[in-house]
């Protein structure tokens, strides 16, 4: 009932005009788990020329939601999240892999780590949960 | 010392791609608080026509980041931050205002609110610290 | 409705039997606002004589919580909430002061500072939510 | 140089009158990870019975903590941590278990579980960094 293929989140993805913008790739989706991929460009850069934060923000809250999706299915949304910067992300391509450590049936928490050229530069915490958790305004 | 003027906080924000291919504006600067303004377009949307959520975690992440520089000045760094999603926004025009809360000779803390037509949509909070406290790559 | 009294939170907290054996006091409940006082002793410290971090996130979570209630009423449950440490806190009393920044009919998020005679030592925020918008276990 | 062995960790526990109080033990502590236990006491208890929210905040600060100094070194403190609700903790026996992420040669960030009776209850991300990154007050 809840689950749903892969097929389905790319095309929720293709969706996302923002995620078009950027160029986000959807590699894996199913089983608690999403990864997401980012080729850097120079419009995804702040000041000094690393990726911006806002970019790595939106790859953690991006990937997991995907990931939660695969426990909630796709009428969720996303609660809350945090991200803690540990390095600069120069790029060329980030890999963004979001895994639910724990769910209810309303409700999933998920981790996710950015890696940039095999090296972590980013890690994230966020909280889905299905769309009539919450009162429509 | 560390104090900068809002003229260098928007030549900060021109440099930044990102923000530049977003559309984001810089409204206010000084004295522990920062606010930027970003006009919603189908670029910046999600699959059901909201703004992003990154899009608001990118908002956040930035406003308080210059929050934080008007006391500890532009050489920082944001370890990281966080972000509660309330409603969805819709636009036209989100307005992200983010204070200080606390801060040390080397760390800050800023909330954020982000308002759309008037109604908060999002609350954020986050910590950014001198560039030298944190060892180089 | 939703609305209590400082004299059914005052009851809530004399039943909560963590609150009782730390010594908290609700100096001020209403309005989206709740005020948590504790005085610092022995038993509350870490190795270098402290007050443990855990005694800080004690202190946001309850305020943030009873904060909360004071716009959705008492049955609610925190979903979630996040800490910054600014500074070693020693005490003699701890203040802890809680705000909801936003709301929706179900869901509030609140923010938290902790001074400790009259400097910041600690900023928090979270969210909490109404009983039924999450299933029971 | 800055690894340190179980029997120094156990050392610090104990001098944590807090966590004295509280009874929390160390089952594990190395290579990036640490394990707490906590048997649920009637002093640990909020108004319905259950394991205070406070209660596992200091878990997953303290375990956070324990976890991050397996990498750093005994002179770090922890600059912040969220953490995340997900059931009730009834007890008998929380174990609050606690792995390094990611880490610079100055800062690690930790995710931590807390299981009660085999089910997970709450999930938890910090941030701790060395002592000499963050000026004395």
């Amino acid at each position: 009932m809840t689950a749903f293929a892969i097929a389905q989140a790319q095309k929720i993805l293709d969706k996302q005009s923002f995620s078009r913008m950027l160029g986000t790739e959807l590699l894996e989706f199913g089983d608690g788990r999403a990864v997401l991929a980012l080729n850097i460009r120079l419009d995804h850069t702040q000041q000094n020329g690393f990726a911006h934060g806002g970019i790595l923000a939106y790859l953690v809250d991006n990937a997991i939601t995907f990931a939660a999706g695969t426990v909630l299915g796709p009428q969720l949304l996303t609660a809350g999240m945090g991200v803690e910067y540990l390095r600069p992300a120069t790029g060329p391509r980030l890999i963004a892999t979001a895994v639910v450590t724990a769910s209810t049936r309303r409700r999933a928490v998920a981790s996710c780590t950015i890696s940039d050229d095999g090296q972590i530069v980013a890690v994230g915490q966020g909280t889905a949960q299905l769309l009539d958790a919450e009162a429509k305004p």
